[in-house]
């Protein structure tokens, strides 16, 4: 077999620092060959010094688009053309789109937790959500899951350096959307135990319970969550995270770690460059498939 | 097989315009593909205009370094940290190295030509040739066949805007190669046909006999040809040009087209970015089997 790329291929880059290990390009890549379609998607080491410059070569080398991530994802808004209003809203985006030289800033981390739960059949609009953490993921599921429906939300958060960003986010989606967010502190126990109590998903953003952290989980007893509740951790290394396994313990049937999100806001980003579906089984095969962890 | 770019890829580049349909693209990547080397060669459309934003593109993603063709050979040098003297005598640049953020300018046409004729046991080494044609080939030609050793060049032009290129190639040859070069009308048939008669290689590097103007060849008379001369259009589409067939009605043993040099530029190039060599005649196979040309 030949290689795909020809003079007719188009680039979509990834910019971020550190990112030599990130999925994405494997995820993309095949699924431009699964579908024929011409593009290639790179990773480039961009911090926040070189992203400006970055961001012209979009332009200059007439890239299709890429994606943004850490330490770039607030850095890159001053530097694009358009923001599309989700992103306007989480003040972050993961994915810039060009059409023409007109750079739009898209975030699709939310769009990706809210596809994964559908994916599974889960459909969290019109319920009450509480979620962990206002960092990047938290505040991008926050806002997404407002924008579709999400009714009432308890937001949790560390009274700490980040807790600024959760009080935020509460403001912004009683300000900006029809549902009704509270915020917490996540010290209070008593105070998550009981919204957990009252709510139809419980989601953690806040990253324990990842590598190295992997032994760590906010809740640790399992008389907290019910059968019908659904436990949602944005980790997905390890797999099965702790906070999965004491969900499990206490017979929850719905728990999800990150993959899902993961996989879905990869295929959203490639909707907005292609226009075309991810078939996104079959990346979950390439991407998972013989998985250890 | 899933795709084999993935987040440690490292983009080698091709900028030209117009250049969506160069050959580059797929002969380097099926090359890095079969020695399993982590590179993506892509082409980017690039004019004099966008031409210094795409060089500094290089040093911020990183890449590991780009051919260079039309329109940008000339404009690109002053653009480059460093020049490789056989570029710089030349005065155009195909390929570009990155070295840390250092850009260093080589040409690799003209050691296309020569490995092109080593590869085929062909050694003008010490012999004498006739060139027609100044242009970017032309040139690249005279200069590196000057520096490997070629004793004696009869460089022919028409007396035309190009003419003083090929004054410019005589004078050059002169003061900075051993080799004695005189330059030639080319509407003197005479003499063409005289210097032709007295030469171990005859080298047409003008483009005449490339589509569209497949039908032309500045020698049409076969008895201008003896059978042990050495006769190479630089042409190869269309692969036996007007000029290979007059050749071989001339009964002449050696007649080569375009393509080895073409294959032998890459390659050049290739192991300037990787240290490895090319396999060139895996290559071949993939670029022009099932040729109909």
């Amino acid at each position: 077999m030949t290689e795909r790329i020809d003079g007719h291929t188009i680039l979509i880059g990834l910019m971020a620092y550190p990112i030599r290990h990130s999925m994405s390009p494997t995820m993309h890549n095949n699924a431009f060959a699964k579908l024929g379609l011409n593009y290639a998607y790179l990773a480039f080491e961009v911090t926040n010094e070189t992203l400006p410059a970055a961001i012209q070569s979009i332009r200059t080398l007439d890239m299709r688009g890429s994606n943004i991530s850490m330490p770039n994802k607030q850095k890159v808004i001053p530097l694009l053309d358009k923001l599309d209003p989700a992103a306007e809203m989480i003040g972050a985006v993961n994915t810039i789109v060009n059409d023409d030289g007109i750079l739009t800033g898209y975030t699709t981390d939310g769009i990706g937790f809210m596809k994964s739960l559908d994916d599974e059949g889960i459909n969290i609009r019109g319920h009450k959500m509480t979620l962990a953490g206002a960092g990047g993921a938290g505040t991008a599921i926050a806002v997404q899951a407002a924008l579709d429906g999400v009714t009432e939300m308890s937001i949790f958060n560390l009274h700490d350096d980040s807790w600024d960003n959760a009080k935020r986010n509460v403001e912004l989606l009683n300000e900006k959307t029809n549902c009704k967010a509270t915020l917490h502190e996540l010290e209070d126990r008593d105070d998550l135990k009981a919204e957990i109590a009252d709510s139809f998903i419980y989601t953690d953003a806040t990253g324990v319970g990842m590598k190295p952290l992997e032994n760590e989980t906010l809740v640790t007893d399992p008389s907290w969550f019910r059968e019908d509740l659904v436990v949602f951790d944005t980790v997905y290394a390890p797999r099965n995270t702790k906070l999965m396994q004491v969900a499990e313990q206490a017979g929850v049937k719905h728990v999800f770690n990150g993959l899902g999100m993961m996989l879905e806001q990869g295929a959203a980003a490639f909707k907005l460059w292609t226009g075309e579906d991810m078939p996104v089984d079959y990346i979950r095969q390439i991407l998972f498939d013989d998985d250890q962890q």
